[in-house]
């Protein structure tokens, strides 16, 4: 017998928790591990031999612990880098103190290439008794290959809901109002297009299109002209042709090499009022709150979450099971359901799947129907919130205590 | 018999239709009106005759209007002047023709205004058989007489929550942070102080003390020495002893001579890293959001709103009920509830009820005990909220059909 070890990767998500009890929870129903460890802040803190021990985790925190948003067992953004040996070999030091069989990593394609690396230089080196296995999360859902990626639905009904409300609340006077909403996506476009299921959205600025500002604003134009409003969601990726990003005095970087964006909302605003198409603009930067405001989960995602970590605990009994990301495929059936499979890790590392250009209307009017119909089935939902005093119950974190 | 109407003004609210369902519904339990006429976009389109007949709402329609946010009659900012005899003419000429007895309106200070004068007029005027009822809404609850403001409660839990879970995300990382939160709130404090509830806010500062930088900024600088972590929150509207908003940069008029702010957590967020007292710093400005999210409203709240407008009904089937606020008294018992009661409108309109500086602990360290005590009971209890493909249903505005 040996002990497990689940820790949490990159920005945080509405469900990424719900992953770790299901890991949790399989291993109490199965105790294949003597432990289960939560590593804190990563690959990080994993370093540094911070662990908390989860094995014995009650029905109730497990409970509580699916509907705390952000990762519970903090993350860390430190990337363990190829060439890093002594990282390695440090690592491989602690699993062995430890006696950790199997490693669960959750996080996006910077942590799929961690559980790449790892497994790739345990076969390097002949180490067969330490397992490394994925576990997709990102509000971004840009991992290849799986259906979709656990947090995103939440966050998808978080911003659609959010669209919907603003826009009711931006029509109830008569003068002319155009409003604008921003979400995040550096790379793909998921999260501004789901803000289409509300039906209320009149364009969308992704950043899989390259940004004509001319057709933008004549859309805008148009729009104020028919109906004195013009509702506008953007990606705070959007660039132009030339690979500039529209919000392009604002960005920075974030020691991953990626841009850190904000500010495409009042690019357009800007743009919109500079140029006179309208007299009055407002815009609402989602930030922060699109990916953890947690009351409002859906419960496919939730559910999904919580038992892809438990998919996960099941196929790391298979001794040979590493390097691999287990994923959601969507069942080809009309009533939606999901497959649960692996795929090697390597496979979805440092990928980026971006929305279907197949699915974006031209002249930025939204969404095609097929893309709703594979987003609608994802925010169906929601699970039954426990609330203490008004506010919604939540496990302290495990990095706190 | 004869009709009465019922409308809307202001700024929106995530239960200001709850009102409107209210009336509508003690009309059809007691049908003292022949019909339940709403009022589009306000006194501007009652002057307009712009009316729909709300009577014979179906239980459907009503129950999915309580959980609509927003102004489904739509809203206005045109302010009846009492020197404007034309209007107050019009207005009484409109009444007539349409046989309306009685005029419900939902609104904050400036609507208890027009509900005084026109009571007002009618008085000097000797016409005694029109009656004007004011509904106080207002998420900002500055509202006078009244214990809270309906609406409130619901942008409460809306910024308690998403404080608790913003708190959660920022924490995540081993590294420094500094977190503002900024919400509405022009002159008084209520919504960034109901932050306070989520038990997770270290520094809070209101407007209603004059802010001092030197003071604020150590205790920023405390907090950071001391946890690595400091989570703040400002209402967009607080000032500096000499009167100049700290978001002064931004500030312009919406043409009833308030202020229009925003920009109080950039002007946070850029004192703490002009004076180096954090090396980061993120804003997350809650914006439209916090008015209108409605799928995280609280039950007390909607269904105090809904009881408000019956019992606004139901006391104005006495012929001398005119120039009246409804409002709610909370009971001096330990377990919360409130007595309906009713009070001149003009001992309401163009004033303003601070959060009660006895309430401020020094330092920006957030709010008492006592204050806690009140805003708690407000944010209890969550509606079932109904879905229509995960997203809330919602009543299509009456001005857009």
């Amino acid at each position: 017998m040996a002990n497990c070890l689940v820790a949490q990767s990159g920005g945080p998500t509405s469900v990424i928790n719900a992953t770790v009890a299901g890991v949790v929870k399989a291993n109490q129903m199965n105790p294949y591990y003597d432990h289960v460890y939560g590593g804190l802040n990563g690959i990080e803190g994993i370093l540094n031999e911070r662990f908390v021990d989860l094995t014995e985790m009650s029905d109730d925190e497990n409970r509580i612990l699916r509907q705390t948003p952000s990762s519970a067992l903090g993350s860390c953004r430190y990337k363990l880098k190829r060439d890093n040996v002594a990282d390695f070999e440090k690592l491989f030091a602690i699993m062995e103190k430890y006696d950790i069989e199997t490693m669960f990593y959750t996080g996006g394609n910077d942590s799929m290439d961690t559980v790449a690396a790892l497994s790739q230089y345990a076969k390097e080196h002949g180490i067969t008794n330490r397992r490394f296995v994925g576990c997709p999360k990102t509000v971004d859902n840009d991992l290849m290959h799986t259906d979709h990626c656990p947090g995103f639905a939440s966050a998808a009904k978080f911003i659609a809901t959010t669209a919907l409300h603003t826009w009711l609340d931006v029509n109830v006077y008569t003068r002319q109002e155009v409003f604008v909403l921003e979400t995040m996506g550096r790379d793909a476009g998921w999260l501004a297009a789901s803000a289409c299921l509300s039906g209320v959205v009149d364009l969308v600025v992704l950043p899989e299109e390259a940004f004509d500002k001319e057709v933008f604003l004549n859309e805008v134009r148009r729009c104020v002209e028919e109906k004195n409003k013009c509702y506008i969601v953007v990606s705070e990726g959007v660039k132009y042709a030339d690979g500039t990003y529209i919000a392009a005095g604002e960005a920075k970087n974030d020691g991953f090499g990626h841009a850190v964006l904000g500010g495409a909302g009042n690019a357009i605003k800007n743009m919109i009022l500079e140029n006179g198409v309208a007299e009055r603009c407002k815009v609402q930067d989602l930030s922060t709150a699109q990916r953890c405001f947690a009351s409002g989960q859906s419960k496919v995602d939730v559910e999904e979450s919580f038992e892809l970590g438990m998919s996960a605990h099941m196929r790391s009994c298979d001794k040979n099971f590493t390097g691999k990301m287990v994923g959601l495929k969507r069942k080809d059936q009309p009533q939606y359901d999901v497959d649960f499979f692996a795929i090697d890790a390597d496979q979805v590392a440092n990928f980026v799947k971006s929305f279907p250009s197949e699915w974006i209307l031209p002249n930025y009017r939204g969404i095609s129907k097929e893309a709703l119909a594979y987003l609608e089935p994802l925010i169906v939902g929601s699970p039954v919130v426990i609330y203490k005093n008004g506010i919604p119950a939540y496990v302290k974190p495990y990095y706190m205590r």
